[in-house]
């Protein structure tokens, strides 16, 4: 017998959701720990008071949800992340926020006699303003007190002010480390974020693995010159290094490999006046693939042409990398288990990659782990034009809710690839 | 018999100015109608109170400090700007503006009868934040009203938002024109911000003409995607377009002229995540010439690459153009008053064209206009590091007053090209 979530009240929370953060011009800016991010928590909280469910926050700002049952035992954890990036969607991370809430909700309302207890997270800022998949590294591998005070925000703010200013405690973050509650699996619902799955007409993506990420702060530092008065040829203008390196990262990516991207998606210039040349050029890469050798590789070519475009324009360079997030291959239990759901319910599925990041790759280092992928029409993310049709949503949330009662029910202590049954 | 500063208050003065809106890192930022500009007036303010000076202040925030006669009777005028670039030094514009009113004073303190009153200028945004010589040029030239509501700051911000914050009459600044008090002539001291006056070990340079400038802001649209799923062949990336066009800055000055020089010192993404192809790249262009000509082919050229890096990369471009402040001689009688001055004061001197835009290029539009230059070290402006020695700003400044005290007291209504005695 399956189970179904309450539609109207997933709609009800998912339209709810989208509208904290959102700007006149369609776009939702609820990046982590900004005002609109901490009106977001609270209606969660809120959302998790009224169905009776206890809400425990750790010191970096990772939200979970449950009975209030005993943290010792192993649990079964779903869900996502409630962050956006500037101007971004409604759906990316919220749809699978709203749907692990929904399925912790509706086990409850049924009496399910489960024999683990089912946990909602929210992961903090997974769209990495500070550091990307911020919260899910910080259980996975945790942070040196170092690193978190080094991290610095797309505005230029420290991380551990602005979590000071939304009232976390930074000592305590100071001092997080790897989370220990033992996790049983790790079920995450997801839009694809590209255009696959609708192409195919398919309504469920089974994800294999999850893209390895890299990402580095590149600064060019020059000379600030007024602009009138100094020569062209005795300027040290680390714009000209910056632009150099922009304009050799499609090569570099397609060099490395057929799914190699690398993305500059933020650049600023100091100290920014029209008539001064820039002491100092500031840009982000994002840069991934589905092989790890192949990021390792990427890294080490952009360095070096970061090296080589300063030398050439006479201006120095430093290269600051955060630590790479390897590829990860999901639990291949878990996916059957998915599989067999979707199945069971009449989806049409098919096994795909990931071409972006998740928490479910840092999870997956803790517990076996599995993603689900609804379609993205024309594949548009991190844009107010993303967008995924109602019984996508609700598809993919009664894959999530019946795969996360199975987990939640069945007897054995371990995962077993298949049942005969 | 040749009249001299008060070098202890002048020295005070000019230390004072230098330490609104200083940095911890030394340099200062003392943006227009930011807080340090509203306390750095409020400073001018006070000391030409102590010095029993009236102040007019138009709409747009110039201000004029005389001994309060009818303005209707051509007055010699002098002065620069008080505002400074991000992060810029404590020379430039203010020691044009503490050597006017100190000339001022002097002058009144000598009790000497003068034949036209003496006035001390502080212009609006030289600088450039909202607008390239902004409060000179509405003086030279006037606004339109869609202009200055269209006239947008470094930090995004609106003109007419930030002066109806620093408390200006928004509705009055709308209706300035041209400037219609008579200006008899007008003579500004600055530094030269270029390593020409230091290298040839000259103590003042007396500017033969100022350079023309052009500025354009640069938008190139694009599409926001993922930077993990879009791949790398099917973006719209405006930063691809933008790194192109700077690329090409410098073999688009020089193909133009020696002295051409281009530079952009500006340049944002939005929405600006590392992990969010761009949807648009805005930046600013500084272009210069001495030759009005070469000004003209610099923005044809500018914009014609911009248009064919934007159709490379596939996106769209948008070039908004500044007014183009033109190159300026300035006046040969005004100079030779300068020339006879420093050498009757026994400074060596040089004529010196100047690469920077200046005041003195719009007031020169209104009355015969003359620039006294000092010597920078090293060249360096528009940086913390920007110095002039202290003998050099008070032979500076002496030369300024006696140029002043000259054009103020000499009969005739006419400048003369040379006197005989």
């Amino acid at each position: 017998m399956s189970l179904t979530v309450n539609a109207a009240r997933l709609k009800e929370d998912l339209q709810t959701l989208g509208g904290i953060g959102r700007s006149p011009g369609g776009g939702i800016t609820r990046t982590s720990f900004s005002a609109a991010d901490a009106d977001a928590r609270s209606w969660y909280a809120a959302r998790c008071r009224d169905a009776g469910l206890s809400l425990r926050v750790d010191a970096l700002g990772n939200m979970l949800a449950d009975d209030g049952s005993d943290p010792s035992v192993p649990a079964v954890w779903s869900g996502s992340h409630i962050d956006t990036v500037p101007d971004g969607g409604a759906f990316d991370g919220a749809v699978g926020v709203v749907a692990a809430l929904e399925a912790v909700r509706r086990l409850a309302e049924e009496g399910l006699a489960l024999q683990r207890p089912l946990r909602a997270a929210v992961f903090a800022d997974e769209e990495g303003n500070y550091s990307p998949l911020f919260g899910s590294s910080a259980l996975a591998r945790g942070y040196g007190r170092d690193r978190l005070a080094s991290m610095v925000g797309r505005d230029g703010d420290r991380l551990i002010d602005a979590m000071s200013t939304a009232g976390w405690d930074v000592d305590s973050a100071l001092d997080v480390a790897v989370h220990r509650d033992p996790v049983f699996a790790f079920v995450e619902l997801h839009i694809e974020q590209g255009p696959k799955l609708e192409a195919m007409g398919t309504e469920i993506g089974v994800v294999t693995s999850i893209i390895g990420l890299g990402e580095a702060v590149v600064e060019f530092h020059g000379r600030a010159d007024h602009a009138g008065t100094m020569p062209m040829t005795e300027r040290h203008d680390p714009l000209r290094a910056a632009a150099d390196l922009i304009a050799a990262l499609a090569s570099i990516a397609a060099s490395t490999s057929d799914a190699a991207v690398v993305t500059c998606g933020r650049l600023e210039t100091r100290p920014g006046g029209a008539n001064v040349v820039p002491s100092l050029v500031r840009l982000t890469l994002d840069f991934r693939d589905p092989d790890a050798a192949n990021v390792a590789a990427l890294a080490v070519r952009l360095e070096q042409h970061a090296n080589e475009a300063a030398r050439t324009h006479g201006v120095g360079v430093t290269w600051l990398p955060d630590p790479v997030i390897p590829p990860m291959q999901l639990d291949e239990r878990v996916r059957s288990t998915i599989s067999r759901t979707a199945a069971e319910l009449g989806r049409s599925m098919t096994a795909i990659p990931s071409g972006a990041g998740h928490d479910s790759q840092n999870i997956a280092q803790l517990a076996p782990a599995g993603m689900i992928f609804i379609p993205s029409r024309g594949g548009r993310s991190h844009c107010p034009e993303e967008d995924t049709d109602w019984p996508d949503v609700i598809n993919g949330a009664n894959v999530l809710l019946n795969t996360l009662a199975e987990l939640a029910t069945r007897p054995s202590a371990e995962l077993i690839t298949d049942q005969s049954d």
